[in-house]
C-alpha cells in the first residue's frame, strides 16, 4: 500500500509533526549542548530510535531524520570532536535509516531537513551556499525520503536559496523560519518572508523554534495576512519551542540568560500545548508540531486536542485520559478532585522559586554580520577569548 | 568477577541511585498518571530498558527494578485496566529481567523495592500487611536481586513491618520514608523514624520522594541527629524530587495544585542538583539519587559534582562539559560568554510566566485514616463522586 | 514682582507639576474612594493645605486647585452624601483659595482643571457639555488662576469641547488625555489626539493618569510624532500614575483588579521616577509631574534628577541626599554600603509576596457607551445591582 | 474630666496605637533617611501636627511624642547637621507639645519613648547607659506624659536597663523589642525576653518594627507562651512594620536590600492589616498599632476591623466604607462589582514588576559587637570607607 504524501494529507486535514531531538537527547545523555551535533545516530542508534518511536506513539505523522547541523564544517567547528570520528554523510545516512525504520511501524512520512549554514553567515557567494545545501540534500534523495523541510533560518535570503535547491529534487517542500513577529534579522517583515518563501517554491510555510507557541502564532498570523494580501496560497506550519518566552528579543530564546541550561521553569505544560493546538488550528495552521523542548507528551497533547478533527487517537493516549481523567484512580481524594478540565485549564502553575523573577532581560549585544566575535573557527575557544566576551558583556 | 555489594560500596565511598521511572515514562507515553502502575515492563520493555540504560550512562550504580505499586490490588484499584491483562507477578518478573540485563552492561547493582500498601491504610492486621509484602518480595528473591529498598512510606509503623519482612531474606536493606522535616503522618519525628528503621533492621536509612532536594536534606539532618543521639549507625540515603517544593505541606508535593500535570515550572536545573549533591555529600549522605522528576541529566549532575570523590566519570559525561563548558563551541558569542561556573551558579532562572506566583497553597483537607473519602474501591470513580469532592474542596 | 507665566517658564526650561490629591488624601483619611470628590477643601482645609505645601517643598512649580470631579452632578451621584453639605461652587472656591495661599509661599503658579463629565458620556448635545464646562470654569476665572488644565479625558471629542470653552477665557491651556499607546476610546490614535488638541487651541498637550510612567512616555512619543508629521508645535506634558501597569488594557489601571485598594505592590520607587524624569526630559517633555499615586517624594525625585537643568534644588532636598547618600550616616555598615547610585539603579525590588503573580489580567467587559450598566443615577447602588454585576463578571 | 489611663483602657478593651513617623515624614519631605532624626518637630511643626491628627482621626488612642533617636549623640553621628541647629532637648520638648496638643483634640493618651542607644552598643558600663536613658526621660516627666514606651531594642539586657529607669518615674511602662521568632541578638528566646521584661517592671510587653505583621504575631505567640509558662501576666502589644518581610533574617527588614528606598512593593494593603488586627485580637493582643510603613489608612483598617469590639468608629471612617463599599458609587460597573468583601479578601495583588522576584536574600555579614566596621563616629563617612564596605560585601 502506498502512503499518502504530505500534500494530500494536508489537503485532507491536519498533520502532526514531531518534537525537538537535540534538547530531548541532550537530557537523555546523547547530544552535547553547544555543538548540538547528531552523531548519536551512529554512536547510540537505539536512543534515537526510541525517541522516534515515542513521537510516533504520541501521534506524529512525520519522522524527521535526525540530521540537524550535521554538515562537515559544523562537526569540526571550535574543537568539536565528532568530526574526527564521523563524516556528515555517515551520520545523515544513519539518521535516514532510523527515521524510515520507525516510520514503517506506523503510517508516518519521513522528512529530511536543511537549516542555516555557517557558509551563508560567512558571506560567501550564493553558489557556495547552494553547493553546501546540495551536498546535504543528496542523502535525502538517495534514501527516498518523502519530503524536505527547510527550517531554522533567520535570513529570508538564505532560505530562498535552500528552497531553490530543494526544488531541484521535485519533492514537496516545507519552509519554516526561526523568526518572531518582528521579522527576519535583515528587517524583512514576517508577511514578506512568507511571500518570498512561497514564491521561491515552498508548498508549506511557517515558523519553527526560537519563540514560544503563542508568540509563534502571532508570527504565523502576520504570514497568513501577507500571503492573503499577495494573493498567494500555501499550507501553514508551526513548530515552536515548548518554553515560555514572552521576554525573548528579536533573536529568540538563545538570547535569554536561561539558554540552554536553565530553561526548566519555562517548560510548557500539556495544557498550554492543548491551547496552542486549538488556537493554531483555528488560525488555519495545518502542520502542527514542536521544536526544542517538545517531549513526546507535548506532541500527544496536540493529538488529543485535535482528536475529533483527525478522527483518530494516538497510541500513547491509551496511557492518558483527557483533562486529567486518570486522576479518578488516585488514592487521595483531593487529587481525584483535580480530574476535571476547568481545574487544569485555569491553573497558573507556581514555580516554587521565590527568588526568581517572571521574566529575564535578553542579551542584546548589537553585534552584526561582519563583527569579529561572530566569526567561526576550527580551533577550540580559549579561556582568554571567553574572558574577553565576559568583559564585553559588562 | 563478583560485583561488590551495596554495603561494601557504601563503606568505600558514595553510591549514586537512579531517577524516577513513573514520571519519566509518563512523559514518554508508557505510564498512566493516576494509577501509576508499571505494566510497561510487559507492554513496552524496550522503553523501560532504554530508561535504565540512560541512568546507567548517567552514572547510576543501582538499577531499581520497575515494580512500583505493582501489587494485584493496586492493578485493579478504581477501574485500572492493567489488572485485566497482567498479574503483579508477570510485571515484576519482567521488571527484574530488564534491570538485571542493563545492570550487566555496566557494574551496577540491582535492587527490588517495596512501598506502602492499601492493605495497611485499610487498617488490616499486621499479619495481613506482612503477607502482602512477602508476596511482593518473593520475585526479588527468586531473581536474586542484590538488595532491597523499602521506600515511599508515610507511616513509620508500616515501614517497620516492611523492613521486618525484608530481613527474613538476609539481603541488605535500604529504607526511605517520603516524609519532610515535620515527621511521619502519625506525628513521629524524623529523628525517631530513623531510629526505628535502624532498630527494625535497615542498613541504610533516609528519605525519598515528596519533597525537594533541599527540604529533604533538612529531614536527613534531623534523622542523622536522631541516630547520633541514640548511638546508632547507618548509612544515609536521599532520593528526593526534582521539583522545587518550598511550599509543600506535611504530605509533600501531592498536595500542591500543580501535582501531577502542572509541575513543569518547578523542575530543578542541573545546577540545583549539583548543589544538592555537594550539600548531601557534606552532610554525610552516601547513597544519593532521585525520585519523581529526576531525568538522566539530573543523575549525571550528581556524578559530575562527585567525580573527584568517586574517581571516575559517568559515560554520558562525554556529552557534557562541566559548568556549561560545551558552550565554548556555540556560534553566538554571548552564548559562549555563558561557558563559566559563576554564570550558572548565580542564575535565578525566570519562569516566563508573569501570571504565575512563586508559591502555591497546598490542599490541606484534614481528612485522616478512617475518613470515608479515603477508602479505596475496585469500581471506577463516578462523576458524582468527583463533584462531591469538588464541593468538599470549596 | 510679577510671576512668570506657564508658557514663559516652559520656553525657558522644564516645569514640574504636582502629584495626585485624591489618592494621597484617601490614604490620609480625607477623601472617599469611589466618589473621589474633593469636599475636603471645605471640611479639612488644613489637610489640603499641608499636601500642597509638601508638593511645593518637593519642587512643584504648579499648585493645581483641588477640584477634581466637583461638579454638582458628581457630588450627588449614586448616593454620595457630599452633595447634601456643599455645592460644587463652595468646594471649588475653597480649592482656589488654598492653592493660591500655598503658591504664594513659593514661586508657584496656580492652575484650574476640567475633566471628563457624565454629561458627555450620557450623550447629551454639545451645547449641554459646553454649559457644564463653562459653569466649572467660572470659579477659576473669578479667582484669577494662572492657567487652565483639561485633563483626564478618554474621548478626544470631549476634550476638544473643553479646550474650546477654556479658549474663551484667554488663559494658556494645557490638555492631557488619560489614554495609552492604543489611543482614545473611540479608536483615535494618540498622534491624532495630539493634533486635534493643538488645533482646538491647547498650548501644551500630553497624557495624565491611567498608565505608568514608561507606558505614558510611549504615548507621548506617538503624540510627538503625530505633531511633527502635521507640522504643529506645542509643549509636551506628562503626569502619569506612580503605579507600574504594564498589564493594563486600553482603559488603564481602573480595569486592573488591584484598583483602587490593592495597588500597593505596584507603587514606583523614587528611582523609577528619576529614570522617568530623565527619559521624559530626553524625549522633549517639558511639563513633568504626576497623577494618582504620586506622593511628595516622587515629585522630589523629578526635581533631583533635573536639578542641573533647572539650576536649583527643591526645598525638601535638604532632607534627601542624592542616590541614597544619606545612608552614609546609618549605623549598620551593610546599609552604609548601599549609599551609592549603582546599587539603587540596578535593584529589582522584591514584593515579599510569594503568592502573588507579577501581572494581572485586566477586566475587559466590552461594554460601551449606550450599555445599560454604564448609566449613572442619583440613587445609591443596591445589593441586587452589585450581585448582577458579579454574575456578569463570571 | 480626667482621661482614663493606659492600663484602665487595656483592662476594658483594645487600645490602638499610631503608625511610623520617620518613614511617613521621610516621604513627605521632613525627615532624612539614614540619620532618621526628628528635628522636624522644631523645623516644621505643622507637618508633625498634621500627621498626629491623621492618626487620631484614623482611631489612634495614643499619640507618641516624635522623639525617636533624638539623643544628642545621635544628632551628631557621622556628619548629621541636625545637631548643629538643635539640642535633643529642644526637639523633644517640641515633640511633647505637639503630641499633647493633638491628643487633646480627641481622647488620646500621650506617650514618650526610649529606644536602643549607641551607648549600650559601645559596651559602656550599665550606669552610663542608665544615665543616657535618665537624660532622655526627663522631658517626658516634665511634660507629664501619660506613660512610657521602651521600644526598638534588639538586646533584652538593654531593655531591662531602660525599663528599670522608667520604673523610677512611677508611670505605666510598655516594652517592645524589635525581634522576630528567633529571639534577641544574643540568642535569648522570645519567650524569655517577655519574661525578663515583665520581671524588670513592664506592664505591657511585645514587639515593634523590624518584621511584618504576621511574623510579629508569631513572635508574640512565643512571648505569650513564655509568660504563661512562667506564671506571669502582662498586656500584649504589637506594632509591626507595614511591609511584607517573610524573607528577612534575624535582624529584620534592615538587612533586606530594599531597605529603605525600595520597599514600595512590600507595602501591606488595608486588607492585610484588617487580617492582622483580627489575628492579633484573637491571640489576645490588646495594644495594636504600627511602626515603619504604617500610614493613617493602615491604622484606620485596625479601627474598622475592631469596630464592634471597641463600640465606636474612627472619625476617618466617614471617608471609608467597609470592604470597598464606597465603590458602589464608582462610574464603571466592573469597579462597582468589586464592592464586596470576598473580592478584596481573596485578592493576591500583582506587583506589575515582571523582572522582580518575590523574595530577596538578606545581607548577612556575620559581623558582631566588637567589629571595627560597627563603630560609630562623629565624622562623616568617606568615599573610601564606602568602597571598603562594597568590597567587603562581595
Amino acid at each position: 500500500m502506498v502512503k499518502k504524501g504530505i500534500l494530500e494529507r494536508l489537503a485532507e486535514g491536519v498533520v502532526i509533526g514531531d518534537g525537538g531531538f537535540v534538547f530531548a537527547l541532550e537530557k537523555r545523555g546523547y547530544v552535547k549542548a553547544g555543538p548540538w551535533t547528531p552523531e548519536a545516530t551512529c554512536e547510540n542508534p537505539e536512543a534515537v530510535r526510541q525517541l522516534h518511536r515515542e513521537f510516533l506513539r504520541a501521534g506524529s505523522d512525520v519522522m524527521q531524520a535526525f540530521t540537524f547541523y550535521a554538515s562537515d564544517t559544523k562537526l569540526e567547528n571550535r574543537g568539536n570532536e565528532a568530526g574526527q570520528k564521523f563524516t556528515g554523510k555517515n551520520i545523515n545516512k544513519a539518521a535516514c535509516d532510523l527515521a524510515k525504520e520507525v516510520a514503517a511501524e506506523g503510517d508516518a512520512l519521513v522528512a529530511g531537513g536543511l537549516s542555516q549554514t555557517p557558509t551563508y553567515l560567512s558571506a560567501s557567494s550564493k553558489s557556495d551556499v547552494q553547493k553546501d545545501f546540495r551536498n546535504q540534500i543528496k542523502v535525502f534523495v538517495e534514501n527516498k525520503l518523502d519530503f524536505l523541510i527547510c527550517e531554522y533560518f533567520e535570513h529570508v535570503e538564505e532560505i530562498e536559496i535552500a528552497i531553490g535547491v530543494c526544488k531541484e529534487t521535485g519533492k514537496p517542500i516545507a519552509a519554516t523560519m526561526c523568526i518572531g513577529p518582528e521579522g527576519d534579522l535583515h528587517g524583512v517583515s514576517a508577511g514578506d518572508c512568507a511571500v518570498r518563501m512561497v514564491k521561491a517554491g515552498a508548498n508549506i510555510v511557517g515558523v519553527n523554534c526560537h519563540f514560544d507557541p503563542f508568540t509563534s502564532l502571532k508570527t504565523i498570523k502576520l504570514m497568513k495576512e501577507g500571503l492573503e494580501k499577495a494573493g498567494l496560497k500555501a499550507y501553514l506550519m508551526c513548530q515552536p519551542l515548548a518554553y515560555h518566552t514572552p521576554d525573548a528579543g528579536k533573536q529568540g530564546f538563545i538570547d535569554l540568560p536561561e539558554f540552554p541550561f536553565g530553561l526548566e521553569p519555562r517548560v510548557t505544560t500539556r495544557w498550554d500545548i492543548q491551547r496552542f493546538a486549538r488556537e493554531a488550528y483555528e488560525l488555519g495552521v495545518r502542520y502542527i508540531g514542536g521544536c526544542c523542548g517538545f517531549e513526546p507528551y507535548h506532541i500527544r497533547a496536540i493529538s488529543e486536542e485535535l482528536e475529533k478533527e483527525r478522527g483518530r487517537k494516538a497510541v500513547a493516549t491509551s496511557k492518558h485520559d483527557a483533562w486529567g481523567g486518570g486522576l479518578v484512580m488516585h488514592t487521595k481524594p483531593w487529587v481525584r478532585a483535580r480530574a476535571r478540565r476547568d481545574f487544569w485549564e485555569n491553573l497558573q502553575p507556581a514555580s516554587g522559586r521565590p527568588f526568581s523573577a517572571a521574566l529575564s532581560k535578553p542579551d542584546d549585544w548589537g553585534v552584526t554580520a561582519g563583527s569579529d566575535i561572530l566569526k567561526q573557527q576550527a580551533a577550540a575557544t580559549t579561556k582568554e577569548e571567553i574572558q574577553k566576551l565576559v568583559n564585553f558583556k559588562k
